[in-house]
């Protein structure tokens, strides 16, 4: 049961001009749900990804990353169902082929298409299912099939991760779509399992670059499920210009920072829709650390938290054991740490005052907070003027199960 | 269920001279179980001990390292139930309280008495039950009470955890028995949750220390059941000398690596005991990383697979689930990391080779090995000649009942 997430509604999957999608079913799940995406870009559009830091990246992480560098993107191929990794030459060249029968139907580049995979690890790419159902999915293009789309990339995920959001700029309205998928093997490093954001500003390469960055430091790389960080992660942000507005060439413009906001809020939000419907999960969990000497640091004990099986275990019982937060933050490993400094609250229920147990603490103060499905754990260090925040969720029976099971 | 590990036989548990022991009921576990334990070591007993590195480390840690530091340990007293960790000023006074007891009803310094404790973090220790019981427990005393002991110390540990060796001297006999308790927060950091080891042989005190930082290393200090590294931790190894041997002085000695080689098989016997009986273990995992640059870095990589939740769930289902072994390797961070030099077998079967899916792999084959009980894992990097081992279980539905019921 996912943890208070609606399922997309009306103003989401947003029309984005210059942006068209299709899904079809073509049985690499086998299951009657979805399981191949196309996504259209318009000539024009500027494209910035991030993928995953795991050495053991996918075959299409790979091919992904040098198609880019050598044109520029004009589609997105994405399946869900098999994630092409651990798969050798033999993941390469079926990432490549069905590539090439996009490129064939579509008549552009091999180069200018990308390929996107999720699913199960080590298992070859049924690379004949796929390329049979690329002229069918590439007649079916539409600009309003977000959602097909959005339910196309799914794995374990149980609700469609979709989101919509519109500013205005100068008198212009600038529409900002993204979907997203992840729900296991959740501790992004560079980008979430697969995220796509589109937009139809007008923004240049450079500063769609660093928008990304931006926007992904602040959303997906601050989320966590289990600790493991998947193979194929990916997130794509693209910038169709089909607004007509002036070209966004500087992040820190006035107009550069309002996009920016709208695209980094709607990453958190897609961020967090992962983290409500993490494996198993029953409570959403946001881990603030504060007055740290740095970032890195605050974000290192707040991972350490939200990687804890006893933590998050005693949220799942919504147990107020504390012990298990003070026991972790303990062992995070911070220099020079002096314990007598540090405060811990949950929600707003101070359990450590400058390192002693606080005196007006009450287990029924604790178990109110912990009762509740969302929940907010905040240290204080009184070391520094940095804070940073992540999000997890807690591990129940499910977590266990889903996973068990996943390949069953 | 433990995986594989008997109860305590006749042949545990032996006698050492100069240490005797009693295990009382006190009432802190609030059930019928033994709770208190004391240990009476005989003059001129050289003790070393470690303790955990966990920065907010309990109160009894805190106090043992300061005793011993004054005098020559004499006592130590072990209670189970309370870890009296998060508990502040009042803690330590607990503590101290129940130190001066031990050695008001003894007649020796109080800085001579060590206290440890082990059980749920952040309630007030109960100092008066403990205090009321130490004249019947110092009455009770015997040579031949380390299986109560063992049992005293025990808090989720479904099996008592008691081992005793002898090896030759020069013509002596010497003997060596060990108790630990221990099966979830286990990651330790310097030492296990609570480990007790004494032998009769006359060892001096800086080779008796140099002993256990070495056996500790190659065993407590290379389990993990969850990562989470406890407030309590400590081990602690006794030489009363009782064994009239010439005292040995190098580490490095015949008889010095001798008596070294026998301390730290017991203490491996022990560290695998406590993650056999793990919360909710079903298997037990060996994890070796081969030639690797350093043992650090081997250690780094297969603690990263041992800890990986989505790789323990897969053991727990019997999965050959290994794209996440492949992605667990992947993600764990090796500077300058050549994947195609990768290697990594499950048991005697290899699943990578040189980065790429091995040809001769066969599901099968993966399934033979996960149906066992203990299961091999091991990587190789091929780029160095260290190695390093660790030790871990899988994690089950039982183990999140387990965390999820432990204060209820």
């Amino acid at each position: 049961m996912p943890v208070n997430l609606r399922p997309p509604g009306p103003d989401d999957g947003l029309v984005i001009p210059g942006v068209r999608l299709a899904a079809v079913n073509a049985g690499i799940k086998n299951n009657e749900n979805v399981d191949l995406v196309l996504v259209e870009l318009a000539t024009g559009s500027n494209v910035s990804a991030v993928y995953t830091q795991n050495a053991f990246c996918a075959a299409p992480v790979i091919i992904a990353k040098q198609h880019h560098t050598e044109s520029s993107p004009r589609y997105l191929l994405i399946n869900s169902g098999n994630a092409n990794a651990g798969t050798g030459e033999q993941g390469l060249a079926a990432a490549k082929v069905c590539c090439q029968s996009v490129a064939e139907t579509a008549g552009v580049l091999t180069t200018s298409v990308l390929p996107f995979s999720t699913g199960v690890i080590g298992q070859t790419l049924p690379a004949e299912k796929i390329t049979a159902m690329i002229p069918n999915l590439y007649q079916s293009l539409s600009a309003d099939s977000w959602l097909q789309a959005a339910h196309g990339i799914m794995t374990t995920d149980t609700v469609a991760k979709l989101l919509s959001k519109q500013i205005e700029l100068a008198g212009k309205t600038i529409t900002i779509t993204g979907m997203a998928k992840g729900s296991g093997m959740i501790r992004p490093d560079m980008a979430t399992m697969l995220a796509y954001i589109a937009t139809d500003a007008a923004v240049d390469q450079v500063t769609l670059d660093a928008m990304l960055q931006h926007a992904v430091e602040q959303s997906f790389n601050r989320i966590t499920v289990d600790g493991d960080t998947s193979t194929n992660d990916a997130c794509v942000l693209i910038a169709t210009g089909h607004a007509d507005n002036d070209i966004i060439k500087d992040i820190n413009s006035d107009y550069g920072q309002q996009l920016l906001l709208a695209i980094t809020e709607l990453c958190q939000s897609l961020a967090q829709a992962v983290i409500r419907d993490g494996e198993g999960a029953t409570k959403f969990i946001e881990i603030e650390v504060k007055q740290g000497r740095n970032k890195e640091e605050c974000r290192h004990v707040a991972y350490t938290i939200a990687h804890s099986p006893l933590i998050k275990t005693a949220f799942f019982a919504s147990d107020p054991n504390w012990g298990r937060i003070l026991a972790a933050v303990g062992r995070s490993g911070l220099t020079d740490f002096d314990l007598t400094k540090v405060d811990i609250f949950l929600g707003d229920v101070c359990i450590i005052r400058a390192g002693e147990p606080a005196e007006d603490y009450t287990e029924a103060a604790g178990q109110k907070v912990m009762d509740e499905t969302e929940i907010a754990i905040t240290v204080s260090l009184d070391r520094g003027q940095e804070s940073d925040k992540v999000w997890t969720c807690d591990f129940s029976y499910d977590y266990v199960r889903i996973n068990a099971e996943y390949r069953s």
